[in-house]
Formats: structure tokens, sequence, C-alpha cells
């Protein structure tokens, strides 16, 4: 089939080739745009969003809403947040079929966990206090993270500015969030999404399928700090997660008890440190 | 027990009673902040991050994580985006424990649709392009939304403006959306959410408690217009969606195909509209 890409034999092929030519991270849409004087008809660039269903061994497994960029580091990192692979090399197979929004995933050997048991509620009583909100897979695949990495305070705006000045796509269309991977001095690789979460696991799959190691890496991040995306920081194993927005109260008890420091509220020579300040030079 | 809140009996209890007094939407967190010269120990304001379980009938069917506020209207709307009810009196009963994070709901007779069915993908080739996305329950829930309700450009900007006005917990911790219920000329209510989703179905669920007819309503919203935002303004049945920020593609498809007419961008005296220009004013 002409819209079928196996990647069975290439788990680690470049991103660059897995978007199907037709899906694009944007797309052009007539609109009347006022601009303070007058109604003018002109056409406008919009974020691109397409639905992906993954199945499992056949089954059906969940539909994500996703910017059709970089599908298999999207599905190998969903698989890993999910607890359903910890390595590449357990996904045996994976083919896309992105015309229609479907990827066929074979697993080597499905994890001990069942199906039945992902994204359950998991209340535990023997961690730290805001482990009562783990769900069953998020307590399995959340390590607490330990990096002896700093960053001073002008090694944060950077690293934003750096986030900020990379996103041609979000400046474009107002309608993509923004992750990136980066060292303590620079942006790695950075990924856009319509979904915070899919950036975040578009750099989780990419990560696993290049093994690349984590512990001296920064997230910067350009949307909110929910719980789920100091969770997936936690999933990913990096110690500072720098943010241009707030962070809620779950996501900072998480955050302090996973032994992550949440800088938020980046903006301009402004920001704020929640947790774990004893990475942040000028804080200790 | 204490920490339970039958309203069984009250359906249409004023929302303003539903919450569980330990739970706020927003906090307080001691933060370190760098305000361009010097490095201050002081406290912020942080927006709440609560898990919420939804169990039907003894089985545990969604958790959302959510702003803790009104939790009554979240899950009633939340049951009739799923398409699991279309009136409040599809409700026997709801009981809150807010505090453990659970609502027990009961079904009067549960919808002829299977549970198994809800987010199922659903590939339809009868309806318009854009249907082949839907899912079952929103292909069954989302109706094309005939209003002959019309707004100019100065009311749009005016309604706007009130949401943002309104927003004290938004400008007080930057983390929260939100979304408003118009007439064409100002907010009957307005709810904030960490959740995009949640903040629209809290404004479900007040509809359909307080039976409000929604044709000739505005909707008013802070985040951006995604897929699953145009579908909720189309189920809740919605003429004209207004909002800060961009659209996706998806969204502009199904809001063309469903009848919905998109305002995006409304900053200071600029706006942009995407799709049935018809209803606004200046632009016939």
């Amino acid at each position: 089939m002409d819209d079928e890409q196996d990647i069975s034999h290439a788990p680690n092929a470049d991103s660059a080739s897995q978007a199907h030519p037709s899906l694009q991270s944007t797309t052009s849409w007539g609109i009347y745009r006022y601009n303070g004087t007058e109604v003018l008809s002109q056409e406008d660039t919009i974020a691109t969003e397409a639905p992906l269903t993954i199945k499992i061994d056949g089954e059906e497994f969940a539909t994500l809403v996703y910017t059709p960029t970089d599908t298999v580091d999207l599905v190998t990192g969903f698989l890993a947040s999910e607890g359903l692979i910890r390595f590449v090399d357990q996904i045996e197979s994976l083919t896309l079929e992105e015309e229609r929004g479907f990827v066929h995933v074979k697993l080597r050997h499905l994890h001990q966990l069942s199906q039945k048991m992902v994204s359950k509620r998991f209340i535990g009583s023997c961690c730290g206090k805001s482990r009562q909100f783990y769900f069953h897979n998020d307590a399995r695949t959340a390590k607490t993270v330990s990096t002896r990495l700093q960053l001073s305070i002008q090694q944060c705006f950077h690293l934003m500015n750096q986030l900020q000045e990379q996103s041609a796509d979000f400046q474009a269309t107002g309608g993509l969030h923004n992750a990136a991977l980066c060292t303590a001095n620079e942006l790695l690789l950075s990924r856009a999404d319509i979904g915070r979460h899919n950036a975040l696991d578009k750099i989780y799959g990419h990560l696993l399928r290049q093994r690349i190691p984590v512990r001296d890496k920064v997230i910067a991040f350009s949307g909110r700090v929910s719980s789920e995306v100091a969770l997936k920081a936690a999933k990913i194993g990096v110690g500072i997660l720098l943010s241009k927005s707030a962070p809620t109260d779950l996501a900072l008890r998480l955050a302090q008890d996973l032994g992550i420091t949440v800088v938020g509220f980046i903006r301009r020579d402004h920001l704020s440190v929640y947790t774990h300040p004893e990475r942040i030079t000028e804080c200790r």
C-alpha cells in the first residue's frame, strides 16, 4: 500500500523521514482579518491537527490528536510514558499509515502490566504524600531524579530565549507548544505539537531511539507545568524543567517529591524557582 | 462520612456550594523570585490541580485532573460530552467524595451506547469530509448548529475584554484557562480550569442543570481552539466561539462543517474570523 511505511527494521530511522509528505505542521486558511481599522480578506497560517490511533498487537490502545510530525518518536515516547516499554528494542515493529491516521505496533513481549491497569488510579501510602495521586503506570515509571547538574539564572534565560527563537511554527500560528532538550548551554533538539504532552513524548521517543543519556540534560517548555508535565520529566529522567509559564500545585508537589527543579515564568529578565533551588547557582 | 456530599435530591444545587471547603482553585507556595536584579525568597499564588475519578454504577469510568471548583457541573458536562446523558434527569444520583477525589454516579438508564464505544475512532463516509475524524460519541452528540445570532466586531472585543477582566485567578496564577457563556452583550457566567476541556464542561454542566437555552449564546474562551474545543461548542450547541488564541486546521474544518463561527486572535483591537463570517456583521 502506498501510504504505509514500515520501519520495523529501522527503529532509529532519522525522524526527518517519518512524516508523510502530505501531512505538515501548518496549513493555509482564508480568513477575514480586522486590523483595527478595516476588514481584509486574506490567507492565514494555521496549525495542523490530526488524529492518530495506536493499535498494539491488533487491539486499539489509544487515540491521540497531534501535530503530524515526528510520528515514530511520538509513538515510542507515548508507549514509554504509559509504561508499556522501557527500551526501544521492546518494539518488534511499528508500521505507520499516516494518511489514515493509524500506527500498528507489535511489542516483543507485552510488559507484565496488563492494559487494564494503564491509567487506573493508584492510591499509595508508603511513599511521599503527593504519590497518592499517581496512576499505576506513573508509580512504576516515574523515577526520583538525582543529577548534580546546576544552572545559573543567566543560563535559564539563554535556554528559554533559544527555545523561543527556534519556534518558527509557533510564531506563525500561535497554536503550538514547544519543548526542547538542552545541555546547560544549548538546545540539542526542539519539538512542537498542539498537545503539551505530545511535544514531550516526541522528545522522549527521540532520546530512547537515539539512546541519548539524560542525566546532564534540561527540558525547556513553552507551556504550563501541570502534574502530567512534571511526571513526564521524571519519566524521562531530567532534573531541571524550565518554563515560560506557571506551574500547578500538584505539579510542584510531585516535582518536590521526585527531585525535579522547576523554574517558571521565565520572561525577559524575570523568573521564579519553585522547587529544588539547590540546582540554581544563585539560590543556594 | 464527613467528606461525602450527596446531591442526589438536589441536581440543581447552586454550584457555589459544591466545592469542598479544603479544595480551592489557588494555593500558596514559597519560591525564589529573580526580579531582574536580585533573588528574593517570597510567597507565590499557584493554581491548584486535583485528580477526580468518576465511577458509574460502581465501575471506574474516567479520571480527570482538574481545578477543584464546580465539581458537579464538571461531572455533568463531562457525562454529556461523552454522550452518556443528554438531560440532567438521566442522573439518578451523584455523590461527591472530593477529599479523596472520587465521584459516584448512578445513571437512570445507561445509554444504549456501551462504555466500550466511548472514544473509539469513528470513520464515517456519508457526511462532511471532516467528520471522518469524529469519534463515535462525537458523531452522535455534536449537532450542526443553526443560530441567527450575529455579533459586531466591537461586541467580540467587548466580550473578550469582559472575560479577561473576570479572570482574577488567571491573573494571579497564570495557570488557568477561562471560558464564559455570553449573550451578544454580556458575560452570563465564567468558569476557570487548568484543563481547557474542563472549563467548557463546567459551563456545559451548568447549562444542563439550570436548563438554560443556548441558541442565542456565545462562548468566549481564553485558550487555543483545538478540534476538541470546536466539537465541545457543537455539543453545547452555541454558534459563535470567540478566542484570544489560534485555532487548528481540524478545528476549523469541524467548525465549518458544524456551522460554528470561529473568531480568533482577539487581542486589543485586532481579530480574525475563520469560519462562517456571515454571523459577524462587518464580514457579510
